[in-house]
């Protein structure tokens, strides 16, 4: 390779060269100690050394408050879709779910195996708007006009996805959310937000002060896949329902500092990289300069062209993850050309999932405003070509 | 370092030094494409190769007949305690358990939440033997004599574990266990067994084809944290019970061949290297040359000494993980000085367990005979001085 190629897939995706290099340079002898961190015993001198700083450091970069423990996990959000409600749901046996794309169904769908699941909107539910349809993947338009939200005052929580990977839905504004529970909440009743921020945390500020609890998979935007971040507020421990797996019971890991069982070592290792890394970089207010600039040149050139289309509503489209079609391309071989043609040219991973079609550029911390200027040169190039 | 040190971790532990190099070196750029194998899409080409490759070379190295499929899943050995019973109960809803140590007893505990569950021994319970008293971690000193073990034939399923990593006892006759099972069933009841193998796969042969469902934690001989191995007679598939998560459900896991959900990739990578060098070497049969070799060497040098002293019956002693104590050290004091001295000699991790006290040698398939041997060169240096 002349250079590295641009990476833009939807996770397990790129990491910062800067991560890479270190891990190289360190894998066969940490800091001097001889061995790799891959050959470490989680609980010896050096790992802890680890452990503990990459937890301070995320601690730093989300601007935690003290009443929240930091987990690490494994199983990933699909993990997650089973574990929040094995621990959250409570003597309550009920909770709400929003549905805003193919994550979040997973999600509820998983949580009626526990308990009481209403889904109080959905991304099919809500598709009229203004006498228009709008398809799948674009989330309620105008969350703020969606006054059919009853959030039930019972329910042991209110589930959402922040970011919807493959529909490219973004909501960021936590405590908008937060406020219209409250607002409508009976009696004071406090119904907390849990929120799979699997695509988009770290991105941006977000403000899980309002929420109860947080979880993502790491391979996006904190490093190695096979690692689980779960940010807990403490006063939610202790409700695990019987047939929660010991190992994942919240409380058991929060007690044990996530050492219940043995922690994915090195996923927390290149985690903890890739939190100094971004400590370094001027944290997520930074974090978000960027993305704001690097979705915003995408966005800007799909919306001047009338041969790219991304059709997710303008308050709702995510930062992370823009799925683009072709405006004409009816047996999409021309998108298949296109993602073939992006490869040659070194812009990698650009196939849209295979239930959406089309393409998807995920333009996660790591990858830089030129890689989303190469894209939109080979865009412009392409459709040259072939508009 | 002048050289590196021996590490004797019970695991996470030692990798070979080719593995490490060669993750050293492709951690940048895999193979030309100039993507970190940490940042590759699990479903790319690139990492579908990976993913395939170490399946063969596993299957390969176990001699695993067709009707056995392979799953890579997350959680490790205590998230599999409650996995498995999720998954295998099924109407039965009972399973036997045979306690031969803390792991053992933590798989017992944890099924009893799914289940009805018997212990049929426990190293607690056959204590006595020959008007002797052996203590908790000396297993069941000849299990063909113990005639108190009567197989449930209703049950789902005989769980054990077949090397006890901190009572390092170990049993590795897999097939006088299902012999025996067959012997005493009724009228042809088939009680598969199930065995907890985290810290002695790989490490020799073993008749996985006598078993109905293997299970191991990665991070022993199989390489980094945060990969579980799953091995399951395709037949046991299709029993989960409704609470069993659907990430963690084997059939979904089957069908999704490991990708139901994101899978732990990089850790997926280094166990393929670790398989791949475990088939250079000569596979598992080279493997228990090494380890009885390497086993001999430490447990001769202990019985001949009066200083040191294992109590683990002879027929169960562990190749892989050696607990010993020195025979007088009232206060430990001792101990806590010989793993500080061996560790300023380049004899890393062999304190006990903390449930154990005193020491513990770890000799894993990447630990060389060589390492053995230093370790018994200090251990007679400190005899000399201390004894």
């Amino acid at each position: 390779m002349t250079r590295r190629p641009w990476n833009f897939s939807a996770g397990p995706s790129a990491l910062p060269q800067q991560v890479l290099q270190t891990a190289a340079e360190q894998m066969q002898d940490w800091q001097g100690t001889g061995v790799s961190v891959l050959e470490m015993s989680h609980r010896g001198n050096a790992f802890m050394q680890i452990f503990e700083q990459a937890q301070i450091d995320l601690r730093r970069l989300l601007d935690l408050p003290q009443d929240y423990a930091i987990l690490f996990g494994t199983g990933g959000a699909i993990g997650q879709n089973a574990i929040v409600p094995m621990n959250l749901m409570g003597k309550k046996a009920q909770a709400d779910y929003i549905v805003s794309g193919s994550w979040s169904e997973k999600s509820a769908q998983q949580a009626g195996c526990y308990g009481d699941v209403r889904i109080l909107a959905s991304s099919g539910k809500v598709l009229e708007q203004d006498g228009k349809q709008y398809p799948a993947w674009a989330w309620f338009p105008g969350i703020a006009d969606a006054d059919d939200w009853q959030v039930r005052p019972d329910s042991a929580y209110l589930h959402f996805c922040s970011n919807e990977t493959i529909g490219g839905v973004e909501f960021a504004d936590w405590a908008a959310l937060a406020d219209r529970i409250t607002a409508q909440s009976v009696g004071g009743a406090d119904v907390p937000l849990v929120v799979d921020a699997s695509s988009n945390i770290l991105s941006r500020p977000l403000d899980i002060a309002r929420t109860g609890l947080v979880y993502a998979g790491a391979q996006k935007n904190a490093g190695a896949a096979g690692l689980t971040l779960i940010i807990i507020r403490r006063d939610l421990l202790g409700r695990a329902l019987p047939v929660c797996p010991f190992g994942f019971d919240y409380t058991k890991m929060e007690q044990a500092q996530s050492m219940y069982n043995t922690p994915p070592t090195y996923a927390i290792y290149i985690a903890g990289l890739v939190f100094r890394w971004l400590l370094e970089q001027g944290g997520v207010e930074a974090m978000e300069q960027r993305n704001r600039a690097k979705s915003r040149l995408l966005y800007n050139f799909i919306d001047q062209s009338g041969f790219y289309v991304n059709r997710v509503h303008a308050g709702f489209r995510s930062r992370m993850n823009i799925p683009f079609q072709l405006t004409a391309d009816a047996d999409g071989s021309l998108s298949k050309r296109f993602v073939q043609q992006a490869e040659q040219a070194g812009l990698l991973e650009l196939k849209g999932h295979r239930s959406a079609g089309g393409m998807r550029a995920s333009l996660y911390n790591a990858l830089p405003l030129q890689a989303v200027q190469a894209l939109v040169d080979f865009m412009q190039e392409f459709e040259k070509r072939y508009g």
